[in-house]
């Protein structure tokens, strides 16, 4: 079978069960909390999930379900990320407090956590005891990590003592976490040994920090259009990026300087500045740690035994896409 | 037992679990997680969860962290109401978006809606699946429900033309879910039957109905020291109450032009002038309306056979102080 049609297929039923899911009479709410899922999305994490479960050959209705309650937590976090970070676009539209108002926002992030668990809980329906206890405690860990990760984040925009180190534990809870959880879900879903789990959860991991140190790369260096969000705004928010990291470690005293005076600002010409700068001082060792990851999760998911072969092709596809996408 | 110290037993328990599961290393989110928690509230709910439980002979350690869970997951309601409401006093301090901001009040809200599952699928550990389903179940869509109540509420402020049976619909969801959830939670953990569980369940949801229209009544007829947050912010913020809807129905049209005034006022003397007039016109119709939600629930409670006198005497006792309380 083809990637894309096996791909193709599993998204279209994610998005069926997200929709079936998110209909009610409180209709502006219910709309708001559709409104970035419709924009769409690369929907990696359940796709991470139902190619987690067919690996170990789980049932396919259970890893759709989780599928959809990740991705419905992962949208959560985004439009209550944008509240906090003050972002306006996000897939190339407007972000949901800009368009029906923060206390809305808040409200349809709300729905969208709580409909995750309700979801999830569909997808442990007729299982045993000890599995539902696996998947909804690996899930709710997941999302008080996310939320540890991001008050890091903010935290960290108004400090200069942050090492690699940090941005790394930062962006494990961020980001990695929940790919972390979307594959332990679908291998413990379909009934996987511990140690197969374990190895599935390292796979997600690895691949999650690799993630987003290249959407981190993709925020100064993307297409505009093309990655749907404004370029610098991690720059205008004083994030501290890898990339930032490193060059403020490899920069002189006047390089240092620029970045210093970019980072936090709003003037544009400064913005790219420090992007440019930041760019040529860091990307190779970016990218360089992004590839040491990809490898790392490779490794784990070499060490779980596959019971279908597209499943591990198509994991270790998901794995490239992370490093190489443009978006 | 002295209800009072069967009640005080309960509460300290609660209260440490709560406490138990909010620390962590990203201080300032779990210190903005704790502070409503730590400035008290009645507890009601966590004591309806672990008394439902008791009359059933349930385990005490599971209808505990089940209680924890709903307390966490009601703070979690009040930090985002209040940032939606726009809200600056609760429980006699100020709201958790005055002392933190509003971004780190929409985490710390986000962090106990997760923390609240979180003890909750600890409740369920080492139980069938069935029962698993049937708790995670019953809180996902509790929360649901409670969103869409919000919603709602926050509509019904921009609209004239509410009447009792949606102010009914409103609260039954923003309020009342969570009530008939947490005794319908106590009930199941504890092995209750279906028709024992669904009797729980309307105890509870007709004495949440019971509980907002007091609520309701407090928020202008109260002491406001006692109370702990503004007298009349309903009526800044043209809420649609029981009170109001009644007094409009009531009011001739000179009457009804000062309360339209008075509604989304900010005026002092204005939100004076008509609370007196809504108390003269509403008051013991709003009683007496709670009174037959406190009939009703105590009706279904009188449907389960106990296995424990003090729990059913208990119980009884909550729905009487939802209907006799002063703050």
């Amino acid at each position: 079978m083809d990637l894309d049609q096996y791909f193709e297929e599993i998204v279209a039923k994610v998005n069926a069960t997200m929709d079936s899911f998110l209909h009610g009479d409180t209709r502006e709410l219910y709309e708001a909390s559709r409104y970035l899922i419709s924009a769409g999305g690369k929907r990696l994490r359940p796709l991470v999930v139902v190619l987690s479960s067919d690996l170990l050959g789980g049932e396919r209705h259970r890893a759709i379900l989780a599928g959809a309650a990740v991705e419905v937590l992962h949208n959560f976090t985004l439009i209550h990320d944008d509240i906090m970070d003050q972002d306006t676009t996000r897939r190339g539209i407007p972000t949901v407090h800009v368009k029906w108002g923060i206390p809305t926002a808040i409200l349809a992030g709300d729905l969208l956590h709580a409909k995750a668990f309700q979801i999830l809980t569909e997808s442990i329906k007729g299982l045993s005891g000890d599995v539902a206890y696996k998947v909804l405690d690996c899930f709710s860990r997941s999302v008080i990590v996310v939320s540890e990760g991001q008050a890091m984040d903010m935290e960290f925009e108004k400090r200069w003592d942050i090492r690699e180190k940090d941005y790394l534990e930062m962006i494990r809870r961020k980001t990695a976490q929940l790919f972390a959880c979307s594959a332990y879900l679908g291998g413990v879903l379909a009934g996987g040994s511990e140690e197969e789990v374990n190895n599935l959860y390292e796979f997600g991991e690895k691949m999650g920090i690799a993630f987003q140190i290249v959407d981190d790369i993709l925020g100064i260096t993307a297409d505009e259009k093309e990655l749907g969000k404004p370029l610098y705004s991690d720059i205008r928010e004083a994030k501290k990026t890898l990339l930032v990291i490193k060059s403020l470690e490899r920069a002189n005293s006047e390089e240092r300087k620029i970045i210093m005076e970019g980072l936090g600002s709003n003037d544009m010409s400064k913005l790219k500045a420090t992007a440019s700068l930041i760019t040529g001082l860091s990307l190779d060792y970016a990218y360089e740690l992004a590839r040491k990851y990809h490898e790392e999760a490779l490794a784990h998911l070499s060490r779980v035994t596959p019971r279908n072969e597209n499943a591990v092709k198509g994991l270790r596809s998901i794995a490239d896409i992370v490093i190489k996408r443009r978006k």
